[in-house]
């Protein structure tokens, strides 16, 4: 991104709490807090200094089937920055009084985010269709989980996970690639990781032909989930009743995946979609509704959401279903079609400006080993989808079966 | 910003949810929804149709000061946005129908906001600390307001308020000054309201020295409130306490806003400051704590916010009243103080890349008749900052009465 003065890198790990059993549930999110801790030549504090003195955004999010060390910062600031991130990865200490104290941040961060509704549905909807698979347990676990992880459980995670194989780095900015390039290598040398080449192995310098789809995820050792239909609901005592209705969706990299954005994007993807439309502007009865959509290797998740008072609840329901059955059964206009790849389009290129943006699609490309496009090929394949291929699409959903989680007050909904 | 693709958009109006009587609150955030509900020209379902096909971020805020309708899209759709925002804020319809189908939708907005605990705490503080002043009250009013709230109300608060001297239009991205002005006037000319002049006098085309000091907020209208101390607790059965611990802080545009924000950061900024580093990284208290701080045209609020488990609750606020008397009793180190400026100064370049957080800067400058200060000046005032000054000011507020709002389960906590 010539004439920026950021950059944005990131160090990639295509393992998540996915790749967790019963027994280490909870270790990936725990070991990410970790790296923070210390490294052979970084005291915690030091490390948070380092961070914070650039003035950026830095921080590290793990997820069902991914984990990720990031920062934004100056180009200038950029060397320091990567050699504290291949430090944190590869030389963390993982100290054990360190460990007992951040069991309780940790513990408070679950906390947290079960006094947030949102999470909670969110959890509870992923809980419901992957019944016993490990897709189904929330990212962080369970505190109970949390205060009898054991501290070896996330050295040997640690130690497993965190080999070259599994590693991406990924970066988009002002820096060229050279720059870049040279910076992790002087960054893994600091770190006694020897050449680029015991890193690299099997993979490309941005060019994904020579990637295998699926190479860093560690071959089979994923197992593909059944999605289970039917109704779960969390009973709390607050004042919107949250619903998530929906089915199974498509998996990272489907072939059919630009037509399903676009379906997305029709039914419930801004102020202008059907259910915004219908569920709000036309009745009154949410605030939010739009479509929300997960993807993993093999599977993903496709819902509806919407928040309300307990009592509208079923009208909304039958309200999404009538639109989403309405997508299936009616091809929609051309005139319709346009506008949202008009949308999809204008979100790419302006997306284009965030090297943030950037940074996180390189790194997907390169560990789901899908091909890198550029972004006017991804505006060529929006503007191919049809509007009969939407039409095909809401109804191929629609023919799955369906889940229903609700998170709220006690309310009558009945799953569609 | 030139080779900039994007541009961002805003048209801000000088009033709040401050500016209401007991009577009319919860107008200024009911007239926001309206506006993107019909005007002469355009029913609701084509405005977000006209926001939606650019792709961009596009939205409305309503504070307790200000109000503000931006866009941020491609360069080439600026024109469309201009005159899109222009017509809605000139010629809304505030139909009857669309006004009553709104009241649920807010109502649902309200009811989302009352089922998170922090935006519950930041309302209590507020609640807690302003009294019976109009600062009091949060920016949507309580349901029971909106569900008797007049649509005359509304009608006369967008006739007597949106006019001319109350309006800012600023813009920040890849356009020319001289671009932006030649579509805003043509946006005019079609909204029927004349020429530049009628709408102008008074200010100037981005040269602050031109804008008397607060001549957008309508004179005296504006009655400075009291600081009230005290305690206030919001039982709530959730897991964690969220805790509001501060005093008055400082207004818009103090003259000494930028040792503030030195102090604020040292004490309570990233994951290296003092807060994070004692109460999280030290003694894993809590997963969240840092300084929060609102600015008003003649006062403000500084405060500590963390959650915690109830248990620990007595603890955290020992711990941060422990960290605030210690940077007001010890000059920080200049080794300190230089991290801090590295911090700032990191971040204020980094936030030149957004369009967003320029046109942000322009307008609160605008409106608040504060000099336009370039980001050059900006690192030069933090510069100046000495660590003798942060030391003052975190004693000039540690002198000040304290209120502390709890959100949570039970709790015995003193108020300090």
């Amino acid at each position: 991104m010539p004439g920026l003065a950021s950059e944005t890198i990131g160090i990639w790990v295509a393992a998540g709490s996915r790749d967790e059993s019963a027994e280490t549930a909870g270790s990936t999110h725990f070991l990410e807090h970790m790296l923070f801790k210390g490294t052979g030549t970084r005291d915690a504090k030091s490390i948070a200094a380092a961070f914070d003195r650039t003035g950026g955004d830095s921080n590290a999010i793990t997820a069902k089937e991914l984990t990720c060390y990031y920062s934004r910062c100056l180009v200038t600031d950029l060397p320091d920055i990567t050699g504290l991130l291949v430090d944190m990865v590869s030389n963390s200490q993982l100290d054990v009084e360190e460990f007992e104290r951040e069991r309780g941040v940790i513990i408070e961060e679950l906390a947290m985010s079960a006094d947030d509704p949102g999470d909670v549905l969110f959890d509870d909807f992923d809980a419901l269709v992957f019944g016993q698979h490990s897709l189904a347990r929330p990212v962080g676990a369970t505190k109970d989980q949390i205060r009898v992880l054991g501290h070896h459980t996330v050295i040997d995670h640690y130690q497993s996970t965190y080999i070259p194989p599994r590693l991406v780095i990924a970066a988009a900015g002002g820096a060229t690639h050279e720059e870049v390039l040279a910076m992790v290598e002087e960054a893994l040398a600091e770190a006694g990781l020897g050449s680029r080449g015991d890193v690299w192995s099997g993979a490309g310098t941005g060019d994904a032909a020579s990637v295998a789809k699926g190479s860093h995820l560690g071959g089979a050792a994923r197992v593909r989930p059944e999605f289970h239909s039917g109704k779960s609901h969390t009973v709390k005592d607050i004042e919107q009743l949250g619903i998530m209705l929906g089915c199974e969706g498509l998996a990272e990299g489907h072939d059919d995946r630009f037509i399903y954005s676009v379906m997305l994007t029709m039914l419930g993807g801004g102020m202008s979609s059907r259910l915004f439309q219908s569920v709000r502007e036309e009745r009154g009865l949410a605030y939010a509704v739009n479509c929300v959509a997960s993807q993993f290797t093999d599977t993903g998740t496709f819902g509806i959401y919407a928040g309300c008072t307990a009592e509208n609840a079923q009208a909304v329901v039958d309200l999404a279903m009538s639109e989403w059955d309405r997508l299936a059964q009616e091809t929609p206009s051309q005139f319709e079609l346009d506008e949202i790849v008009s949308q999809l389009s204008g979100s790419m290129v302006l997306g284009l400006e965030s090297s943030a943006a950037r940074m996180n699609r390189l790194a997907r490309s390169e560990i789901f080993g899908l091909p890198l496009e550029s972004p006017m090929d991804l505006i060529e394949r929006v503007r191919s989808v049809t509007a009969e291929d939407v039409s095909e699409m809401a109804g191929r959903l629609l023919s799955r079966p369906k889940a229903l989680a609700l998170v709220g007050p006690a309310a009558e909904v009945e799953l569609p």
